[in-house]
């Protein structure tokens, strides 16, 4: 390693966090040649657009609007590709690693969905394919995983992965506002876009979660399969109901390996005050990861944003150039197992899922409607474990809330469809899983 | 990289740490192959006392009582360090290191008090060097803020660092008991040593301390200037007098960068209930680094115990297995930097220290006493934001407890000292310090 090492990376997409990464690559270079011991030179800057002032000095010519033509340098050792989507992106990631390119994304939904196939192409070339800034924006998740637990079976993981629904849920609990109104606030703020169903409906945090599972597991990454479900009917009633039963709701990445399967599952959850998770509000990201030996591990840090996310993708892009200077590339597997050891593990389909639920129904206060609940509930074998029925009539109805012992999904919705057809209960009754290992 | 390929580790002392790792490497060896590619292979133990059962299986033989005939050994590749201490643990360092075989160690004394030397050796001869188990037991610290913020300047990091000690305080605060009856409850509970000093006089946290200052600032490592503090006087009168100003009390580990100088100390310390440390109970260890890219990260962990600090070892372990798989050693400098841009970087004295303060005297409850105190301050020119008195007499005197606006230690010393030779004050003033972003 000579002090005139130097590894050229091509950028493609200078959106947000693409400008984040040059800036950070130009501003602290010195820093980065005093570490790795070698000159991290921004040779490339592809974007359509090349007429917008982004703020960064490149040498003349280095700015262009042809990302062909930077995967096709022969001198370019490093792809940083930053332009989003399953498209053009996919092409142009197939094209480095078949010009046998290192390649750094952050990219969820193409790993989540098209991984697989990514993956492959790059071990075959025997090229690495890095994405820490693909889970959890600064947070040293896939490292962490990859490495540091590398000793570890892993258990569980439970992540709060999107800042976006983080804020919109922190907003409701904090102010009692409605979901329309605090993702009005988030959309103002810039922490939700014009469409936010990306993110409040739970795909970008499942995109996580599947490329976490396979990670964890040593498992073909399976997006098809995790169950999603978004926070847009959480309402500032049943947030209040369960802060009365000591629990926050939020939308977790739960991920468990259940030995010949796995839970891969998004949705709003109830967690006990004693969790750490229910302190981390607003726009940060955290997760929890258990392993056999480690017991539990957590990381926290800003999730997305310009500067956080492009100090993740310049991790991956020094981990490459340390393998490049050692002539070590793919020292670590991407996924965290050798290929060989990667197998397929099926998703617990959501039905079989064996958890604790809170229900609330909207019924009519009058004798008898508590009892007949409570028989449809028995007859599939639902057993309840704390009642609460109080506060304010709406429409001739109060609402009956309820916690459940350890019952089957598929048994709760049965149960739930037949109380819902009930002409003393009005409006769909509300369903939350709950998370909490000190109950029974 | 072929299936076959096997990587001999040799490791050296087998007490709780020590057995860990022979546990994990024999226990998860299936693991560790899927994920490595190689087959870690436990060579050899070795202890003074090779009679009790560890419950630990190992070939005959390999269990034996001359360290020195494993650091020998040229078919080992790894040797473990897990003796502890500055004597033998040094000596059979350098011998392995001078044997041109890599080192992992877990002991914060030996590096905080002798690791420049120990880093130089493996320097010149090319061996890693790898210590993540030295500090925050599994947490991902060192990793973390080597490889993950390689890309940013670390402005910060505060840190529970000492379990015992976060153990202690979480009693004090919970119960409302004193220091002593909390360190009995620790002893019993076997998480305080028979001679406490080293973890609640602060020592063991200013290794840590010194450690990754080191790592984050690229300066050599220096104990000798790091200012430590234990926890030894801390009350339940000041913790409860804390939580009415919106603070918490916990032994902090601290470090911020300053351009020309650090600052590196281990204090108890006051942090506002908004900051995440607070919700760190118990003995677990919880660390913040802040980086000009990142902002906050968080990092949270089991501290200490077997398997925890095992896994952490085991990491680097696999690190420098994958180093000699791929010939890649010192991929990664071990202190962060290049060895040639590692600097002496001064740390300030505690005297010029500018923060926030507590302060609570016991004074006399009579006209003129507060004024007198307040002149005193004044004339050293340190300005108040908050008094309070009140609580009970004791024999005559009243609790005044005041918060200071940023103000410089060594006028605080001066000013206390003045204070406490007044006739109407008893007992040595008490002294905080505080950390708060949020305050004037």
């Amino acid at each position: 390693m000579t002090e005139s090492a130097k590894i050229n990376i091509g950028l493609l997409g200078c959106g947000t966090v693409g400008a984040g990464v040059a800036k950070l690559l130009i501003g602290n270079k010195q820093l980065l040649a005093a570490r790795v011991g070698a000159d991290l030179n921004l040779k490339w800057v592809a974007d359509i657009d090349i007429e917008t002032d982004r703020g960064i000095q490149l040498p003349d010519g280095a700015f262009i609007n042809d990302a062909h033509k930077v995967v096709d340098d022969p001198d370019t050792d490093i792809i940083v590709e930053m332009i989003g989507g399953e498209g053009i992106a996919k092409d142009l990631i197939l094209k480095a690693i078949e010009n046998g390119k290192h390649v750094v994304t952050a990219n969820k939904a193409l790993l989540a969905a098209q991984g697989n196939e990514l993956f492959a192409a790059a071990a075959q070339k025997g090229v690495d394919l890095a994405f820490e800034a693909s889970v959890g924006g600064c947070m040293p998740t896939i490292k962490s995983m990859r490495e540091s637990l590398v000793g570890n079976h892993i258990k569980a993981m439970t992540g709060i992965l999107n800042g976006t629904c983080n804020y919109i849920l922190s907003k409701i609990t904090d102010e009692g506002i409605s979901f329309k109104e605090a993702l009005d606030q988030a959309q103002n703020q810039g922490y939700a876009e014009a469409d936010p169903t990306l993110d409040v409906e739970g795909f970008d945090t499942a995109h996580k979660v599947a490329i976490l599972a396979a990670l964890a597991y040593g498992m073909e990454i399976n997006l098809t399969d995790v169950y999603i479900e978004g926070i847009s009917r959480i309402t500032p009633l049943d947030i209040a109901f369960a802060e009365q039963f000591g629990y926050r709701i939020k939308l977790l990445a739960i991920s468990k390996f259940l030995n010949d399967r796995v839970e891969a599952r998004v949705h709003p959850t109830m967690i006990p005050f004693g969790n750490l998770l229910t302190h981390i509000n607003g726009t940060v990201n955290a997760v929890t990861i258990s392993g056999d030996a480690v017991g539990d591990i957590l990381l926290y840090g800003h999730g997305a944003g310009m500067m956080p996310t492009a100090s993740a993708v310049i991790s991956d892009i020094v981990d490459i150039a340390r393998n490049i200077l050692c002539g070590a590339a793919r020292r670590v597997p991407p996924l965290s197992y050798q290929r060989e050891n990667i197998r397929k593990i099926p998703i617990l389909p959501i039905d079989d899922l064996v958890t604790h639920y809170y229900f609330r129904f909207s019924a009519q206060d009058r004798p008898g409607v508590l009892s007949t609940i409570s028989g449809i509930l028995g007859k599939y074998d639902i057993s309840i474990q704390s009642v609460h029925q109080k506060g304010r009539k709406t429409n001739g109805s109060v609402p009956v809330v309820m916690l459940s012992h350890l019952v089957k999904e598929a048994d709760v919705k049965q149960a739930l469809s037949e109380i819902s057809a009930l002409d003393v209960v009005s409006d769909e009754p509300v369903l939350i899983r709950i998370e909490d290992d000190e109950m029974d």
